[in-house]
């Protein structure tokens, strides 16, 4: 895409930076594009942290908003604007972002692995974040937890012992796999942004999830997955992130800690 | 895309039909790559129609599998095939055959249109296809209907009360916003994938809650919608693919009519 052709939208629009609108309070889907641009050293900012920040999310998704002439409206955050560019949905602004930040591989050097990264990233969102958001609300998500306890019970108990063991075994399986390139990273022999999805949804599922992932840690069968947590963990700039106060505190989001909810210790 | 340099995989072997891993016997997520193809005017295989295909889709979803040299293994079907190239995860399939089948804006035309597409399909498949199908299923994917009957019935009424009217009023919009550009096609003055995606959505929520449909079509709020879906109908190679056997019967997939969970009449 670096080199496109002059489109009619300027590209002097995109030398500004990044603009990331979530809700403030928790990491969320928002911390998704948060380590994208972590690693990838960009300069931005994000509603989570500026005084009044939420009413640019609320403003953004006014159920009467019709966008404007260059953007539909958009349903939820996390949402990027870039310049006059307005895009949300998590893995699309993963994918938005990734060649910028170098978070994929290039063009050049593997004409279809961004469909790979995208894929990945995919997968890791429907089975270890969005499906751990509908274990503490299988019924409906304008129903506080306290109004659905019994499912959320009855679905936590399927998601630890069928589920997340499916999900983490899958993607084990993708590090040993020949297109890993090695097993450090999940395709092509470096880090990618797939790699930086996994990571957080398996930091969440610990916080959420403590007993069942220590068990599954005990197993011996998803070592490849553990090592893999550390060695995003270790990178420069995500521990600078991490140890920084940008990062914030899991809480009523995506991944809740309901004791409850988790097997026995 | 098209333009792009010479790489380690051979264009040539991209010469070939476009094969469709999917289950047979449901048009289930499938049915969206199903669309694309044939409103694209490819050529390509579909194991739903093999005598024998649901081998080809166990052997790449088996739980061993560790993929290829290029290709990650894939967790679930539908499963696109192309050459050597091998990917899955509906919105994934459907970015990479939408500039190859003109199916979202040429890059010289709206360098950004693809990202839109993107998003509005992944939110048409968020809230019109994953939540309806957990609406029969709140609980586990791996257990029978009858086991969550009560749970699907509070997550129905929830959904078709709060959630489907939300997620239709947001489509409308989308097509009276100005990116629309004329309220025909959600972006661009064009048909892109993303209507095809709204439309299949559009088309099983009818199968699946007919009262709960009509009762929105009455409300006139939706106009747009239906004069939408009236309007996908009528492409020429989609009347003629849904006039033909290859458009396969709603049944135990995504979409199922089960009266108990529908709105009364």
């Amino acid at each position: 895409m670096a080199s496109a052709p002059p489109t009619k939208r300027q590209k002097s629009s995109k030398d500004v930076p990044y603009e990331l609108l979530y809700w403030p309070g928790i990491p969320g889907r928002g911390e998704h594009i948060r380590l994208a641009l972590e690693e990838g050293g960009a300069t931005y900012t994000d509603t989570a942290v500026i005084q009044g920040g939420i009413n640019s999310v609320l403003a953004q998704i006014d159920p009467k908003s019709l966008g404007d002439e260059h953007n539909p409206p958009t349903c939820a955050p996390p949402i990027l604007k870039h310049g006059d560019l307005v895009i949300n949905q998590t893995p699309n602004i993963l994918l938005y972002l990734g060649p910028k930040l170098s978070l994929v591989p290039s063009i050049e050097e593997d004409e279809d692995g961004i469909y790979h990264v995208n894929q990945l990233a995919l997968t890791a969102l429907d089975g270890l974040s969005n499906e751990p958001h509908d274990c503490h609300h299988p019924i409906a998500s304008g129903l506080y937890y306290e109004d659905q306890k019994v499912e959320a019970k009855r679905k936590s108990e399927d998601y630890t012992k069928n589920r997340l063991p499916k999900f983490l075994g899958f993607f084990e399986r993708v590090l040993k796999g020949e297109a890993s390139k090695g097993g450090e990273w999940l395709y092509g022999g470096r880090l990618t942004y797939a790699d930086l999805v996994l990571w957080q949804c398996v930091d969440g599922l610990k916080w959420m999830f403590p007993n069942a992932m220590a068990k599954l840690e005990k197993s011996g069968e998803y070592d490849g997955i553990w090592a893999h947590y550390e060695r995003v963990k270790g990178r420069e700039r995500i521990k600078a992130y991490l140890g920084s106060e940008r990062r914030q505190k899991y809480g009523m989001g995506i991944y809740r800690h309901y004791p409850e909810l988790d097997e026995e210790a």
